[in-house]
């Protein structure tokens, strides 16, 4: 029988040895959080199970801000997912700092400030959801919540050394949620293990799905043909890429990976970023002294790009799309790196549009493309966290997680 | 057995006799289609049906002006719906004249000439498919393609007297079309009754289409409360819709029909026009002699809308779309007129985007809510042909044309 008081008091002393303040965007007291933990059924699935959500998540009685203390509100209701988690016996702690409004795959860009790697605290935790991610890599949390638009809950699980699961776009429910880019969100969950985070998804999805039908016989990884076609990774990643490949014990099958990194391109190259200025432009084009200038900026450009334009790079994305599933032929999934590199807060700070966006190589096209993914942990190059991504066809989460488990060779 | 060549020889006795040049693009040499009439098997379903093509699909060896003969090239297949046609025994007399870029609900923007009613050679013949109709209507054709984005086949067969054809979105490709809009485009078939448009789609469609289920039972037909919820129709025409609604003879079943109107606003109010721009913006920017002046300003001003816009219209028209689908209910079908009114080609000249706008009341919506439509003739109102349309579910086509055929009481 789970000790769900027990857990809180950890959690509280753990929150205060780690010294981490900027995880935080609302820390509930912990008296009041005490209290709530000892109402916990203790049979419940959750139960002994700490959260924390990611602050674009309607909590009841917290602040809702995104990242931005003047777009907030205080939530009446707990969004959907919140709920779930609440009802399935998890106990919240509060609402982590992120990249303000999801814009950013490197947790710097906030007022509530830079949240520094688990790891190592000068390097970036990733984002957008950086608080969630190094809440749980910390062990103050069991698990999290985060979003996942272009990989803002896979990138900070793989830079933190934790697992993040993007599952297939729609199997949870983004209400209650401040939009990103509406029509591509995610609810993201972050745990230790990919095992725990698919035991979350469980709890949080709308409903089953039916995984599309696969061949019989062992899963199918698919991988580049050489890691060459990655592009520039950094340094010792292609190994450790190559090796977490090895670890699988599954049958690779070389495919051309080019229409996965090229969809990718249309999500910020192209019209689809417009979609966050219908999100928050009007708010943003009227001016906040708590606007963070990187964010401001990227959404306030995205005012003028011409609707023409997205039905053109739609109809690009849907020829993509086809490439892509083509590439993938029998496989059950695409093993990549989640990233191609781990950036310091100060190689950040000296580029912060141009490190971001080459963040994104590798998670930016999912969502575009309708898959589903889960960011697993392997090991550490050069004592930092180093992370691999399966990606699969919508509907086979269940596959990815499967995958992700099976034991080493 | 059909008389291929003895049809194909009435066809054009007459072309000669009605005197209506301007139904045509490219009328193809009398020899030629009577040679190839000869070599039809006359055994074959559509064997001794003539058949016409609107001026945007590709017709192996004509020119594919979509109305503007600069930007024409001669196509060197037949478009997917023409081979069909063709492979079913019809016979292709040749291209039909159009509003320009399919861009028009009236028949008269067109730099091949205005278009005249089959009827009443002073009004309009509706458009864009305006050559397509009047050919039908006229007894030269006994088939017609044509598209409908907004009702560009259902408003010139109401206009004209005859059937015509909206299928369900993808049910016919329009590859080999020149797109106008082109994640909403649809061809459109038209012919002298409603059963003869349907036999046709049977050889265009790209397979079966599973309707959705219905409550045993006599066919539910829904209608508004009152004709005073349609706005306001031509003087004579709300007693005609009426009398149409009666002589159906099913379950009529009163709806809040505004839904459907509101949703068709976003059409031409909203950011979807920019799609036009899509297609053939650069063109237009481009600059040509031949260009329809209302419509190349129509496409033109579609260059600036704001991609942002088009994110938040489709969340718009998601909601519209649910309470379009609630208002349905149980029905198996909605019943309409065709079109609110039916201009003169004076009055057309004197307001050209006005009128224009005004004659899609409740054509616009029908492929923004992906529904199947059926233009189906009623009778006359002052000596011109008046027209109801059915809509209906995606996937029910059947269904329309089964209702739109049920035997009078």
């Amino acid at each position: 029988m789970a000790d769900v008081v027990g857990r809180v008091r950890e959690a509280f002393a753990r929150i205060d040895e780690v010294g981490r303040p900027e995880i935080w965007i609302v820390l509930r007291g912990r008296e009041e959080v005490e209290a709530e933990a000892a109402a916990v059924d203790p049979d419940l699935p959750l139960a002994g199970t700490v959260a924390v959500v990611k602050g674009n998540f309607d909590v009841a009685g917290l602040r809702t801000t995104a990242g931005c203390p003047s777009y907030g509100r205080v939530a009446t209701a707990d969004a959907p997912a919140v709920a779930r988690l609440r009802d399935a016996g998890a106990v919240i702690l509060g609402t982590t700092n992120m990249d303000q409004f999801a814009t950013g795959l490197v947790g710097t860009r906030s007022p509530y400030g830079v949240v520094r790697n688990a790891v190592d605290p000068a390097y970036v935790s990733g984002g957008s959801s950086s608080g969630s991610a190094v809440a749980v890599a910390l062990g103050i949390a069991d698990v999290a919540l985060g979003t996942d638009t272009a990989g803002s809950a896979r990138v900070p699980a793989a830079f933190n050394g934790i697992a993040g699961l993007k599952p297939t776009p729609g199997l949870i429910t983004t209400d209650g949620v401040v939009p990103a880019c509406r029509s591509l969100d995610c609810v993201g969950v972050f745990a230790r293990t990919p095992k725990e985070a698919h035991r979350v998804l469980g709890v949080l999805a709308d409903g089953p799905v039916a995984p599309p039908p696969r061949r019989p016989g062992p899963w199918r990884v698919a991988v580049p043909h050489t890691t060459a076609d990655l592009g520039e990774l950094a340094p010792g990643w292609a190994g450790a890429y190559e090796s977490a490949a090895r670890a699988l014990d599954m049958d690779l099958l070389p495919v051309d990976v080019s229409p996965f990194v090229d969809a990718g391109d249309l999500l910020y190259g192209g019209a689809f970023i417009a979609e966050r200025y219908t999100a928050v432009g009007a708010f943003i084009a009227g001016g906040s002294p708590d606007l963070d200038p990187t964010v401001a900026a990227i959404v306030a450009s995205a005012s003028d790009i011409p609707a023409y334009r997205l039905f053109g790079d739609r109809e690009r994305l849907a020829a993509l799309r086809d490439e892509a599933m083509s590439a993938l032929g029998e496989a059950d999934a695409l093993l990549l790196p989640t990233a191609p590199f781990h950036p310091t807060i100060a190689e950040v700070a000296a580029d912060p549009v141009g490190v971001n966006a080459r963040l994104g190589r590798f998670t930016n096209s999912t969502n575009l493309l309708g898959m589903a993914s889960l960011a697993v942990p392997y090991g550490q190059v050069d004592g930092r966290p180093f992370g691999v991504m399966l990606l699969g066809r919508a509907g086979t989460d269940d596959h990815l997680a499967a995958i992700a488990t099976a034991p080493a060779p």
